[in-house]
């Protein structure tokens, strides 16, 4: 059983968690488009390939699952994912299973207002979502809702290019600078993460994680505390298997009152991940049962409250003064 | 032979190798006001404290030192060097020496304009800066000097409210805005930063560790290279000396054409110091060697230099569920 980690970036304790659960009955290979991604130097193998949207990445790609005889393939950045999905068949005439969610599933997760749309046509508490500034007003004016209002791009990756609004003429500003803009409903209220497993084979939702978010830093969470509820268990349950989405996936909840609300929703390993996993929670040993043909038992909520999860700075040395660095 | 590493937060690796140097020789005793600081619980020890400025900080920090039998003591913060700097009696008398710069010399490390004085009547070069505004006009418009420039408070630490600023109308809505702010000349060139350690017994520098500043991140070196230069070394040689730095100094450089500015000084552990120590630099073996009154061998330089240092998050888990979490 091999496993491949495309663009495994600063991602080191993913590849360091599949490495021990294979052990010695597969490989773990990693690619990264930069010499300077700390993540390859775990794997048991690794390839320095072109950024994702040059021409030929997916035929390379797709040439190292023949050669490394890969059995599942999965990405660590988001603009991956959807190249993953598109091409599900060509990876599986290449032997390899790519774990992603189906295509339309990974293009919703990126689009904050279909997002918003697919939520509340299941009727999911969420924020509520303009990317009608005119529609907008006329809600804030009828008290539906107030300022401040976060203004962001409809697509776009971490917190880039997210304001907090606080009245109509800095908004006015945001529009008028940048295009495909929304605006959505400033959720003030605990934040939680959820890292969640849908088992490939089954489609149930087999493990759920989550967590108080604490502390945040540069758009990570730097602290953050282990919680369950069983009836946040059973909602994200019911949403992740009715949308079918399949392996990994990282979701954003608000609490308000006694109401969950989901934000957002990432169809790969979260960047907190290391907290379920250190937890209890073990993602590649599902993956690599699913790779197997065999599906996963229920183990939704098989971890402790209050544990705390708090993030350091490790540091990977590489001697490079023999390497042709090109960035 | 006992250390106390003050305010200890997220800096795991310092904790581990002061362990590690003294490994059975020692206890490494730590602190912070936060149960969620991680680097804690690499200790042998650790105790939580109020705030600096609580006013009994001091006292509750000395009873540790005395109880613990402390000989030496640093902080990994800056509001608490100048503490510790100015209190060094108060240490000595309870048996442990302060790892600090002189009081004077801390203080002109957190005032960029005094640091600017300080390097310019020394003849070292800096980037040119400004209090008076009108001065700073008088400048750029006899071509001294040229738009974008940062605008910064005078004291401050991090990244916090720091502007470039790219014509005067900007520059008058900042001083507008804020007090005690100063413009700095922008330096476009290349960024080092370099852990120089200046010997407590014979004041001489005695190791020097410069990098290449490769990607920043938040306000942090996230990937680095090592990088040696005689010049650079004996400037900063000469420079540490002549002020009389003391310990642990971590400075910031850039290099334009030939010439390197030096541009800040934090008279403390920097947050790059593990490229140093994974490189074979090591200032708790010369931290422990002056504790024991003996001074360190000269070895400026000894080390490769074309080696990266990559960082990556590593999670530090703790059980919580029964602690009060006071934050």
């Amino acid at each position: 059983m091999n496993i491949l980690i495309l663009s495994a970036g600063t991602r080191n304790k993913v590849v360091q968690y599949f490495k021990k659960e294979l052990a010695e009955t597969g490989r773990v290979i990693a690619t990264d488009c930069s010499v300077l991604a700390p993540a390859i130097y775990e794997a048991d193998k690794f390839y320095l390939v072109p950024r994702i949207d040059a021409p030929d990445y997916l035929d390379i790609v797709l040439d190292i699952c023949k050669k490394e005889q890969i059995d599942g393939a999965f990405s660590l950045i988001d603009p991956e994912l959807s190249l993953l999905a598109r091409e599900r068949e060509r990876f599986l005439e290449a032997g390899t299973t790519p774990i992603i969610s189906p295509y339309e599933l990974v293009e919703t997760c990126f689009d904050k207002y279909k997002m918003y749309e697919l939520l509340t046509q299941m009727e999911i508490p969420t924020g509520r979502c303009f990317v009608d500034k005119e529609a907008f007003y006329l809600a804030e004016g009828n008290g539906e809702l107030s300022y401040p209002v976060f203004v962001k791009p409809i697509k776009g990756s971490a917190s880039m290019h997210i304001n907090k609004v606080y009245g109509k003429e800095e908004l006015e500003v945001l529009f008028g600078l940048y295009d495909d803009l929304m605006i959505q409903e400033f959720m003030n209220g605990t934040e939680y993460g959820a890292d969640v497993y849908v088992d490939m084979q089954s489609g149930k939702c087999t493990s759920i994680f989550v967590k108080e978010k604490i502390k945040m830093r540069a758009g990570e969470t730097d602290k953050a505390i282990s919680y369950k509820d069983k009836e946040l268990f059973s909602a994200i349950e019911k949403f992740v298997e009715k949308c079918g989405f399949c392996g990994m996936i990282d979701m954003d909840i608000f609490k308000i009152g006694d109401i969950y609300y989901i934000s957002e929703v990432n169809p790969r390993f979260g960047g907190g991940y290391p907290h379920a996993h250190e937890c209890g929670v073990n993602m590649p040993k599902q993956v690599i049962r699913n790779l197997k043909g065999e599906s996963n038992p229920y183990t939704v909520g098989s971890y402790k409250a209050g544990v705390c999860m708090m993030k350091y700075n490790e540091v990977m040395i590489k001697d490079m003064s023999d390497t042709e660095m090109i960035e």
